[in-house]
């Protein structure tokens, strides 16, 4: 199979390898010319036979939303977008609706697996029409992990279901990550406890809180035992936001994955205002000294 | 009516000359020589006549528990003592244990007002038996703000009642200011509001927000529109731990409130260990810069 | 002064009652015959004279922006437009660009005090230019509280801020409710504390924690003292989801109030989904069992 | 090597087997006689050689220390005394000390993995001296998952240490498991997701938040896809609030998985008191009306 990929970064370029290995064509866009395979869009789309199909792997926003407007005017009618990037899903209703309009197929895919992914495979979440998904499945196979299909590959369903998964389970992976931090902390702080690194090592077999993000905590307190000069400051990407924000869309009570988000926003304030307030306002009680 | 008063510090100095203004005689004992009315526990005991009211006001833990044993030393059955300082609650289980073996009586008194009380009166929340209530209400009545009794006092229940509400108050006291704080936050980092100080001031009268603590935060940012200068850095004085803890000992959620004291122990982080195992975390993903 | 008024609902009525008590002359136009002054919008904007000042009082999101659009059509260039009601501040930007381009004025304005404001007055929070918030000041002194303007009144930014300041002030709200209400929980769960209702009641005076909602909470408690029968069934009216919607958009910590959001959502709930996950979770590590 | 077990229930009694299975010799002391190997404690020391290990595997409280305060009595200076229940750490201090009076070691061991221990290995978490360490290395060994000895066991700190850490895990356990929960909720309340147990199970491989967890929550999806029936009751059984409640002791900000402690309270309440509170809250206001 022969397709287009645009976008050549850390993600994109070590996907075209994947796929490449799995022994497809492809033909790479991307701006830098040092990884580009052809000169321009135009290029690209040209190299490829119809029913063209075309995986898009920029920035999401923007980005993404005016390749995905270039490649309405430079397809045809039973061609194929793929939005893999991290896109919300709301952008996918505007995409798919603007691509319709010319009988271009559209289907919307999270993927996860950071640079682990070449390697070990890439999770997918896809959402659209049964025909587009079962058109790229070849592609889709090369990028997963070995193994059953399903343990790495979901059609979530409709439009924009595919970046929904991926933003929830971006969301779960906050949550998850906050757990473990608040028990490091907890185990840090305790006077008996003298071997933090050894305990989460401890759990890596036959406990219920072993998982891959346990390997990573091991690996990083291998490395660095007490974190020492390792900053707080912990940025976000857009899919915690989101979650919370569908959570509140969709009424759904959300302490843990937000409390989590909270923490990250926290995390970078020099002084957060919130503790000012309070801190001002006891000073008005008159007993409690405002340290400035 | 005389009672005696054990520590004469802001809060016990304060209550000395409020229970005087209402016609009453007080005999203050302190550690302070400046501040004290007899040099010794034993010369304030002395100079009661019985049945003997002694209202304790020290700091909780070992001060109280200490004074509380001497006074079942040198008082007599029939006598009463008072705990009106910031007890545990569980503590006066003790201290009535012990007093009621030697048939002294005994109330817990949880003390709202702060340097305001002077002028204003005391809220109070008693623990204890209706007669040990009814010996001491005429040194209630003297505490308590003017108007209706049961707007500035009550008797909450049984031994620890008193300390109980008190620490609920408090408890409760966390939330309000966390959430007016919370609002100013979000007040302040908009660029549409121009005018937070006055957004403040103008809830003071007609809106669903309106109390003395929203009155305090006025006179703050009266005093200091932006806080600028001020710390977050918090403290905590017991009451907060104790409500969690007893929402978590009676299957309590308490989601706000302890958000609120979290918030506190966190502002008194120099870094947050939580956010630096997310961000070493986040480092072993490969794709994060870990900043140090 | 002369004022159109549309919308003589619960709130608009009392609205029209306390300007006309201040000397001014309301016309007012409701959908409802029973109340209306006039028989059409058309109706209305005839009776006023340049430059004529229409208050819009109607629901937030459609009925609103449906209202000004009309307003557009049949008001002249310096007339002024204000939207009194919950609409989120988002709206404001449209409604104002939208008048602007026919010369016409807008100011956006939060307003708090429900069924208490007719007699107490409302707090009013604006947004919007210096000229139209003079050209209105005569009603907005009618409609706020007696005493001090900016106790009751503030000009909080530019356009939109009005609503965004009334937005916090309820998200606030949200806050302070939660945290008295788990205060009460807290007490009502613990047996040796026998009259709830009374260390509400006692909280009313001298205390830190004593406001207005205070005395709705002693109110509801003297009404029905276990709140026995009480749905904890809670809506939620949009203010709140806006005021953590900007939390996370402007990157504010705000785990105090979205934590009293999220216990809205959850108690609406019949079951819990998550909980239900939970539940099924520590059913597959076999040792407990799963409720049905 | 021999040892004596105490408590031959699900726990116990598959523990037992995996040490003989791994040679060694165990005699068994159940008050059930269908299970126990001896028909008394006495006769279980009896059957020990100097120096004795008695591993103690009944309910944590009073069953635990009971069995300790016997053991004391029975054994002889030299022996030593495993607690690998689920004591809270505190208990061990006091166990310690008894035990130490009389020349007897212990040991303090968390241990994880339910009923999928006997066949995967139980990982161990101890606290206490090395040369106690040392000596019960081989029934450690036998207890723990196979591959290398660091990635299921840990010798954590000193005593109290080891129970003080699988409180820790357990903590974060709830803090995993309502992440992932919540996420469920929330694809379950979006109709273009229409896979969700297809979305977890592509989680499986390749993605950040593969886990022991998730496999569980896949295989609970598989046996009923919506959980439908599933009741969300969910027990707690103490190290979750040990956790909080040391974090509150230890200053140590814990939003997580406090969280996902009071979601598991609140499961448990038919109507939620706070709810009740803020509903009367709000039918004061007049405008609301309160459900009952």
């Amino acid at each position: 199979m022969k397709i287009g990929l645009i976008g050549l970064g850390k993600m994109g370029g070590n996907m075209r390898e994947r796929i490449r290995r799995a022994g497809h064509e492809v033909v790479g866009f991307d701006f830098n010319p040092d990884v580009t395979d052809v000169p321009t869009l135009e290029a690209l789309v040209e190299s490829l036979e119809a029913p063209r199909l075309v995986w898009v792997m920029v920035p999401h926003g923007a980005p993404t939303s005016s390749t995905v407007a270039k490649l309405g005017d430079l397809l045809s009618p039973g061609d194929l977008v793929i939005d893999g990037g991290n896109s919300r899903f709301t952008e996918d209703f505007v995409n798919d609706e603007l691509l319709a309009g010319k009988g271009i197929g559209y289907l919307d895919c999270g993927v996860s697996g950071g640079i682990w992914g070449l390697e070990n495979g890439y999770g997918l979440m896809v959402g659209g029409r049964d025909e587009h998904v079962e058109l790229a499945m070849p592609i889709f196979d090369a990028l997963r992990p070995e193994g059953p299909r399903d343990e790495g590959f979901v059609h979530a369903g409709d439009i924009g279901a595919g970046h929904y998964t991926k933003m929830v389970h971006n969301g779960i992976e906050y949550g998850l990550m906050a757990a473990y931090a608040e028990g490091y902390e907890l185990l840090e702080a305790k006077d008996i406890v003298k071997n933090v690194p050894g305990a989460f090592k401890a759990w890596s077999r036959g406990t219920v809180v072993r998982s891959w993000l346990l390997d990573l905590m091991v690996k990083a307190l291998e490395e660095n035992p007490t974190l020492e000069g390792v900053s707080d400051y912990t940025a976000d990407s857009g899919e915690g936001r989101w979650t919370v924000e569908e959570a509140i869309a969709n009424s759904v009570p959300m302490p843990v994955i937000s409390a989590s988000l909270f923490a990250r926003f926290a995390s970078r304030q020099q002084a957060s205002p919130t503790m000012q307030a309070v801190a001002a306002l006891r000073g008005q009680f008159g007993g409690h000294q405002v340290m400035t």
